[in-house]
This record gives C-alpha cells, structure tokens and sequence, in this order.
C-alpha cells in the first residue's frame, strides 16, 4: 500500500501522521522523487486494510497495491528513473551496450578487448577482476591487479567500467576505478554484500540469481535503495530450468514484467542467458525488442584461448556484426545506439 | 551421421548399399529434397563410428552429427521449409500472425473475432472447437458445431483456419475445414496422435510440451516427418519453470537454436507464454527479433467474459495496436508483415 | 465445495435440491460410498459462497474446499480406497511390489523376469507391450505379441499384469490379458485416453507426467472416476527439474501430498525417479517409510543388454537383495509385504 | 583423477614427483585419512589422460574419476566422516536431529523451545540470530543478543547450538556459543563466506542452494574443506521446481546420491523441504529410511505466533510425536536414535 500526502501538508502534521503509524506497527518509507509526499507502508496486511487510511484528513490518495517492494515500485514512480554509470546514462533514449571479456585475464588482452569493444560502439567496459567460480581450484581471477588493468584500459578508450564485486572488505580498490559494481547472480541474495554496495553511493549492476523470482530481484534491489542508493541497474542472465541445449534459458518475460513494475533500467546478458556465442546475436536483438535498456556482452579477442566462458564469448569481429544488426532493431524500439 | 551418395549412383547400386546397411541393422532414411542422395543413418552409434564408410566408394560425404533426429535436420536439408497453410506460407518471407480466440463461444463471437483480426492484417483465424482442460468439469468445447463455425467465418473472413485435434477419430470432421491441425503441448508425446496426423497429410502445427526440451519438440516434429507429412510447423509456447509472476517462461532461447537446428518453421505464442495479455506485445516483438517466422495470438471480442484464457485474450483494439507496434520490427529482420 | 444431505432426505427431495442447483448453473457430483448422500459441488466460486446453502433445510454439512477435484478427494471420502488389481489388493495393509522389465522383449525374457520377481515376493508382473518412446527410430515394443507373452508369464507364475496402453483402439488387446492398465506420464493429459480408460471398466495406473502439479495429476484421475471408474492407482515417477545427476527427481513430497488429499493408492517408481539402479533401493525404502502402498520397480534378467532402460533396472539379485532390505521399513510403518 | 603412491616412498621422491607434475600445471592435493599417500589431480583433463601415470615407478594406482571435487570425494576416502558437533557426533552410528524455532524471539521462547526438544530427544538446538530474510523489511533476528540466548539455553539444556552466520565480520561473537556454523541456502556460492568459515576451524553445516545441483553442492563444500577444516555437514533442504503445493521439493534422490560420492555427514531439512508442518513426519521418516545421518526440524513453543516460518514449525506436541514414530524407522535402519 502507498500513500499520497495532501499538498501543503506541514512538516508537523507529517510527524504526527508518521508516528500515529508507527504507533500502529506502520513502517512508511519516502518513496524519492515525490516531493515528500508519497510513502510505501509496511506493515502486517491485516492491519493496512482495517485502517481507514482513505478518509484521514491529511491523505489524499491510497494506493492498495500488495507488492512488497516499496521503492523499486513504479507504483509512485511512474517515470524511468536513468543511473550514470561513469557519466553513460543507464535507463534512458540511448540502448547501452557493455561489453568485454568474462575474466582480465592480461593487459594485452583487456586492452585489445577494449578496443574492439569501443570501436563497434560499447559504451562501457566489463571484465572479471574477482570471478565466482564453482570450483575453488577454477582460475579465481587477478584480483586487484586486474582492477587496476581495467581502469588503465577505461582511461585509454573512454569506457567506464562495470565488475564484480565478491566481499566488501575489497571495496576501497573498486572505489576510483570503476563505473559500477556488479553484484553477480550468486549473491543476489547475499544481503552482507547488498548493503554494503547500497552504502558505497556507488551504482550497482545487480544480476538476477539463478533460480530468483522477479520479484525477489525486486526485493534484492529493494536492500540497496534502502541504504539510500538509488543507482540500481536490474539484469535478466537467464535462469536454471529442466532445459539443456542452452546453458541458461533466458527469461525475457521478465524483462517486460520489470518494465512494467519498476523504474530501475534492466540490461539483458545473452552471453549468461544463452551459453552459446552463435545465439548472442538473435537474442540480443530480442532483448531490444522486448524493451531492455542495453546489455552485457562478453566478448574475448581470442574466445578459443578464454581462460573462461570462451564457448559463450563473441570475437571482435562476431561483436562488430551483433552491433551492426542490433542497429536497425534499436531504430525500431525508438531508441539510439 | 548422414551419407551423401556420389552424383551419377545407379538405382541398382543405391539399393546395394542400402541393403548392405539394413544387414548391419542401420536404417538409411531418405532426407527429402536432395535428389534421392541423401540419408540420415539410424542405428547403434558405436556400429556407426567402426564402419569404414568414408571410404565407400560410392559415398561422396559423411556428415557427423550426433543429433537423433533425421529428418527435422538442417544438416543436409540447409534451405527453409515453407508450408502452406491453406495458401499462406509460413516459414518464408512473411512473418505470418495468426489470431483468434482461445475457444470458439458461438457464431458471433468465433465472427467478430475473425473480421477483427482479419482488419488487423492476421493471415489465419485460431480458435479451438475441442479443448483439452485439465478438468473434467471445464468447458471442453463445442466440438463438431464449432468446426463448422470455424468454417464459415474463415470462408467469410478469407482466413484459413488453424485448430487443434485431441483424438484421431476426429479426423474426418476437420477434412476439409482447416488448414492446419494443431497438436497441444499436452499432446506433443502422443505419439498415436502423431501418427495420426502424419498421415493425414495435412499441415501439423506442434505445439512444444510444458516440459520438453527442444530435441524432444524435434523428435515429435519427426514422427510426423516419418510418416510421409512434410508440412510440421513448430511452436514455442513458453515451459514450466519456478517463476510464478508469469504463467508461463517463454524460452526464445529455442527459438534461436530451432532455427539453426530444424530447417521447418517456428511461430511464436506469447498469449500462453506469458499469460498476461500486457506482456503479449512485447514479447511478439521480440519474438519477430529471434527470427521466429510468425505468432499465434489469442484475441477475443470480448476479453473479460471469455470462457477460457481471457486473461491472456488481446481486445480486438490491443490487437490492432500490437499489429501496428509489430511493423517496424518486422522490417528491421527484413520481413513482411 | 461439498455438501451433505440430511439423513432422511426422500429422492423427490434429492431431485429437487440438484435440479435448484443445476439451474444455478452448479453441478452435484455424487461421491461414491457415501450412500448417496454427499455432492462435490462444480460452478463459479463466487455463486458458491453468495447462495446460503449453510441453511438450507435439506442440507446437513456444507465443506468448504477450493479443490477442483472432487470424486478423487479424500474430503468426503476419509477411508482408503483399496483397488483390486488381478485380486491383489492395492492401498490397504499390503505393501504391492510391482516389477518387471522395461519391455517384453522375448518369451524367455519377460519367463525369467516374472519367475525372478515372483521368487523375491513380488506381487504383480510389469513389462511394455507398446512402449511411447521419444524418437521414432528406438525399439516400440512388440504389440500384441507382447501382451501374449505377459498373458502366458502371467498365468505361469501368478502375478496380475500392469502394462501400458497407448491407444484407446488397443484395448481389446489389452482386456482378458491383464490386471490393469498403466497410462504413462506423457500421456497423464492425454484427455482420450483418460476416457476411454475410465470407460473400460478396468483399473488404471496412472503415472505422473514430468511437469504436472499434484493437483493436475488429481484432476487426471478425476477424468477416470468420472466415467464411473473407481480403480484410479497414482504413481509418482520423478519430475524435471534443474538437476541433472540423476534421470528425474522423485517427489516424496508429492506421495505425502497425495495420501492426505485422496483416498486413492499412491505408488512410487524409484526406477524412472532416480534412473540409476544403485539408487533404487534407498528410494523404495523412502518410499516406504513416507507412506506410499506400494512400488513400481524395474527389474530385468540381464539389465546390460536390455533394449531400454537398462541402466535402471536391476538385476534378479539386486532386486531380491532390495525386497530383503525393504522388510524392516514396511514392519515399522506397519504393514505387510 | 586420483593417485596413491606406493608404500615407503620416501618424502625426496614425493617432493620430485609432486614437483615433476606441478611443471605440468597440474596441482596434487594430499586426500587426508590415507596416510599422505593419496592425491587428487587438479589440471587440464586432456592432459591428465595422456600423462602415464599408470606406468610411474612412484605411483601403485590411478583412480580414474572425473569429479572435480577431491577433497569432499568418496573415492579415496571410502569410510565416513564423523564430525563432532560440541560433543555430539554426527555421521556415525546415531540419527542426530537438530531441532528448534526458525528465529530467536525471546529468552522465554527459545528456552520453552530447547526445553521441548530435549525433552523429546533432540540432541542439538537450531535458532536463527542472523536472518537472511527476502525483504529488507522483515524481521532481520536479533544479532549477537539471540547468539547470547542460544549459549545461555544450550548451558541450560546441554545442547550444542546450530546457528547460521551471514556475514564474516561476525565471527568472533559465534566463536564460544555455537557447536557449528551454518551457511544457509542462498549463501551457498558465496565463496568468500565459505572460505571465511573454512579459516575458522569450527564445524559447518552447509545448506544446498536453492538451484544447485549436488556436484555444486559438493564444490561448495571443498571450498570450506580446501581451508583444511575437515567439518563439514551438508544438508539437503529442497530445491525449487515448479511445484507450488509444497515449498520447495525435497530431493531425496540427492541424499542417497551424495551418500555414495561423498564421505561428509548428509542432513535433511523436511521443514524448508516440504514447508507444512503436516508433511514434515512423513518427511522426516522417509528421509531415515533413505540413508540421511540426521534432521534438521524447526519447533516453535506457538506456531501461530511465530515470527517466521510458522506454517511449517512444529509444536512441542507434533515434534515429539515425530520422535515416537520415528524410532522404528530408525531402527530399521541400523541407527540409534
């Protein structure tokens, strides 16, 4: 349930409505971007219906909606909300494609990565520095030595950079170098770590867990916007189901249903969400057309000798051609490469 | 693994071979539309490794590809199969929309649909005469009378009707009446139901199962195929999974593999694959973008009285608007609406 | 919704009440062994709770139950229904251990097979006659053949036969041969069979489909009662999921499910559930101790040259080794083997 | 792949041998319990087959095994692991449950709870102080306040406690109060938890993610045991299918799975598993007879008033009739309870 203060409600008279909720076990949260006037209630449901919010003097419109995310919500938040990622607006006209290998693997290779990304048209830069990896003896990534390679790479070809973070503590490296943190698919539920990127003002690239609902991304994001963050980038990589020709099955339903329930942009991963490089192309064009905002590519300049994820990793040359054929797609939706 | 014999192998010569494979318990099936020279080999994979068959001298290519299904391959039948649907063709240029309601109700419902979807530009009318439910006690549909329903409003409307068929005893009423049976996701494993419908002869639109991963769609597409029946349509229509906000997840992913898997046609369902008539016209458009050749869409007159699926059901305005929003993203894949 | 009539309700009275409902558009679905006194009520919801059946003067009980399924539910039904399956008794103090190769494949075969588990203390014998197999191409059982093989096996070593049917057309073949017929999980929705099954008068077995919910599967067997067949027999057989370690996943969840919401038998099928023979055993004693009424276990005399399925079946010594070790799990949950 | 050395191979040779294979890029980790004999290799699979292993003048055999978890295997390992739990040893001979209210609510509570289920046999006490909960506005557990209640009522019953940590950071107020940590689900894959909890020596009872297959499950737990604690527990808790009549869907195939590929105690949590306290009996019994070394049961003193989880805690009652019923089952079994 929302709430609509009436205009010209006084500072007063808004604490004195607050705490008669909060005497009722009420939480209201301030929804942002509604001139302090619109709350979310939290609160046992029971209760919000026997209240008889509608005929309070100070309250000029309630809105009954049951979801449990009260800032993530479009509910009082019609318009997009657009995150800056490195000064790249997220959520807006533009169709924001981030591009680049799974893991840094050298800097050589990041670099010629960067630019084969950056000259087909990325916008921003992605590379794994700490990689989550099922096994521990998996290549675990370079750490902060890859942070740093990645941010000489973003100077050098003008691409902020998105990647992941693992544990908080290592959060002063990221700090400076990066455009967003990404929190990937296995921490979505990682509540340590949401709220400490929440803290860190830093945007966030959230990635739906494997087998997380829509609305529990929705919750996930809700932890960092609590914390006061508003930069968070929702994004669709797929989920586990019974299927095996594909390493994921992509869920775009979902991306129209976020679409429609939030204001927070939602970027597609094809690479994840597909697990096969000759599919990226095709379902990255369907991602535009269902309404993303933009994607995560993973593009390697040798996929055969990838240290990771090369069978779902494009050359500079395949990412070139997905950039090409996505343009008259992004036309289409009314949008701008 | 499938034989290409050498250009200029007598009659004689042929059944030589093939009756030196038969002795080795392999089946040769012949791949149409390749001038009687190729065949797909079923039998024992170790037996198919040990042959020598490279060196036949009257083989000019092996191809090894591991996948059960023969003639559903692309392997040695590259172009696209278009089948015609009482004179629509589906799987070529046009991206073909075919629309109606879930059940046809009666004469002027199964009529107002069909002049509706016509004005929309939809290619063929959709509308089930026998419904499979999953209870006993639901509106099973109006059968025989409704095929006779279906009949005159496609002759009115020129639109040639797609329907599906629970029980090959039927057959005989839809002779004559549709241009394509259709088999249901309930049905896409009945294989007495195949059969049937393969020899009928007429076109097959089949339905991927709740739960069936894409090579078993392939090999149901193929117990058709085997029966003499060229003309099988395939259809995403979204799997079962552990999201609940949707009805269903519809796996465009499949769509992508289809087409490069199965020389045979692909539509799209995005009224069962989301189950919310809001998130039908993205995922049509996005279903245009994975290079599906065409949709199946439910539209009713009347959404909200409908006796089945109406929450799911297009108005005949939301209709029109998703035909109108379709149109730039069919030229984009180079189409025709 | 159910409702129960007073005692000493005349058959005018009866007639007049359910002709009151029916032109309320609700359906009265007698409930067997009730002595004609209790209805499972069918219509919209809505109209159910707006009529004041709770006063009505002919009306003693009324049950509030949203469940779709009404002859299958244990509401009106608390006492085990036991079916009588070629004389051997199905859901009462018995513990029914049905076994037997995948397919017939030959006399001496399904002779070894049903003198095998005859000898460990199986009650019925198990074998396909038609076999629905995913491809074309694979071995589909030997027909009639078959079901003469079953026939003679059957008489020689005193074991009731279970075995599948494919094809209402086939039941004939079927009738005089056997102790029930088994619909199988990809046909749980084939709703001709259902009825044509339920019409026939004989038990049926009724296996799970991959994806169906607890609820579907009720609604399946209520397809059957409703042709005035009381001999539904369940079988959860392993659902799809994620997990690919094993063939299927077996939900005893489901088996728990089941015995509280129905009164009729629930069997368990370790074999398909599991797909691997060094995983039967513990299943089937799980099996025991949640409280199914009895087993479906593949058994073959030489699992490593069975034509399917060999890599779950187990051998006469594994299977004898398993009814050895089941015997202290059925005296604990106290009942017979 | 394994290898064990002969016996009496001197430390020189070992050292040359573990350094000729290092030159490799392939990694030896000592397997403990084989007197420094035994090593799993960790490198490229392709060239762990084309080394000769087999023919090494050091080496008596080659395990060929292609699991990638080594530690956590059966293969080297063939005798289970017992881990003491404060004193209580779970893995061996005894059925250990481990009961106890879903969250710390207040001393009364969990001391009413922990009197009930020693009282009915319980051998350790679970109770969340840390809740992962999907909402940032639920109820979050009581933090180091709770863990203060736990130790006072395990001194008080003599029940080592079970408790879940969430973040690393907290370690030190666990460290003296609880007889093991636990990782919940949707930690799982947090791999900087798991090393975390690996580094702190205590025991670790590692819940299965709601997705993850067993062989994740198995990796997930060499992450701890690659730290050199040697303590770990797993617990199957459900996974997510798309079933809604249940929670989540108990998958006891993984139990008797893990049983033969692992040496680490198998829990099971029929309360996450089936999520209604009316199938957590049946579960429980099935889960005995199924090979688990123990439960994992939420009690609560009120369900009703539970802050969390009240649908599928049990009462004092219930759960000490699960005690009673269990018994036979458990003696079946061969165990104690």
């Amino acid at each position: 349930m929302f709430i609509v203060l009436k205009p010209g409600v006084s500072d007063a008279e808004r604490e004195r409505l607050l705490s008669e909720l909060r005497a009722q076990d009420l939480t209201a949260l301030a929804v942002t971007g509604n001139g302090e006037r619109a709350y979310g209630l939290v609160g046992p449901s029971s209760l919000l219906e026997t209240l008889a919010l509608d005929r309070h003097p100070l309250i000029e419109e309630v809105i009954r909606d049951s979801a449990p995310y009260k800032r993530a919500s479009r509910a009082l938040h019609p318009e997009d909300t657009v995150v800056s990622v490195g000064g790249i607006p997220v959520g807006g006209e533009r169709f924001v494609v981030i591009a680049g290998p799974c893991a840094v693997e050298s800097a050589a290779q990041i670099d010629a990565a960067a630019a084969a990304v950056a000259a087909a048209g990325a916008l921003a830069l992605r590379g794994g520095a700490y990689k989550p990896r099922t096994s521990p003896y998996s290549f675990q990534g370079h750490g902060p030595d890859a942070l740093s390679l990645l941010a000489a790479a973003s100077v050098r070809h003008g691409l902020p950079v998105v990647t992941e973070i693992l544990d908080a503590a290592d959060l002063e490296h990221f700090r400076g170098r990066v455009g967003a943190l990404q929190v990937g698919a296995r921490n979505m539920q990682n509540y340590t770590l949401l709220r400490a990127v929440g803290r860190s003002g830093l945007p966030v690239v959230l990635k739906r867990g494997l087998s997380a609902t829509v609305e529990e991304l929705l919750l996930a994001a809700e932890y960092i916007l609590n914390e006061g963050n508003d930069g968070v980038i929702l994004v669709e990589r797929g989920i586990r189901t019974f299927e095996t020709a594909t390493r994921n099955t992509l869920d775009l339903n979902a991306v129209a249903w976020l679409k429609r329930h939030t204001h927070l942009p939602v970027l597609v991963d094809p690479s994840h969400g597909t697990g096969l490089a000759e599919l990226v192309g095709p379902l990255a064009r369907a991602a535009v057309a269902v309404g993303a905002d933009g994607l995560l590519v993973e593009v390697h300049p040798a996929p055969a000798e990838a240290l990771s994820d090369g069978r779902q990793s494009l050359s500079p040359d395949a990412f070139a051609r997905l950039m090409r054929e996505l343009r008259p797609f992004v036309d289409a939706a009314g949008r701008r490469l």
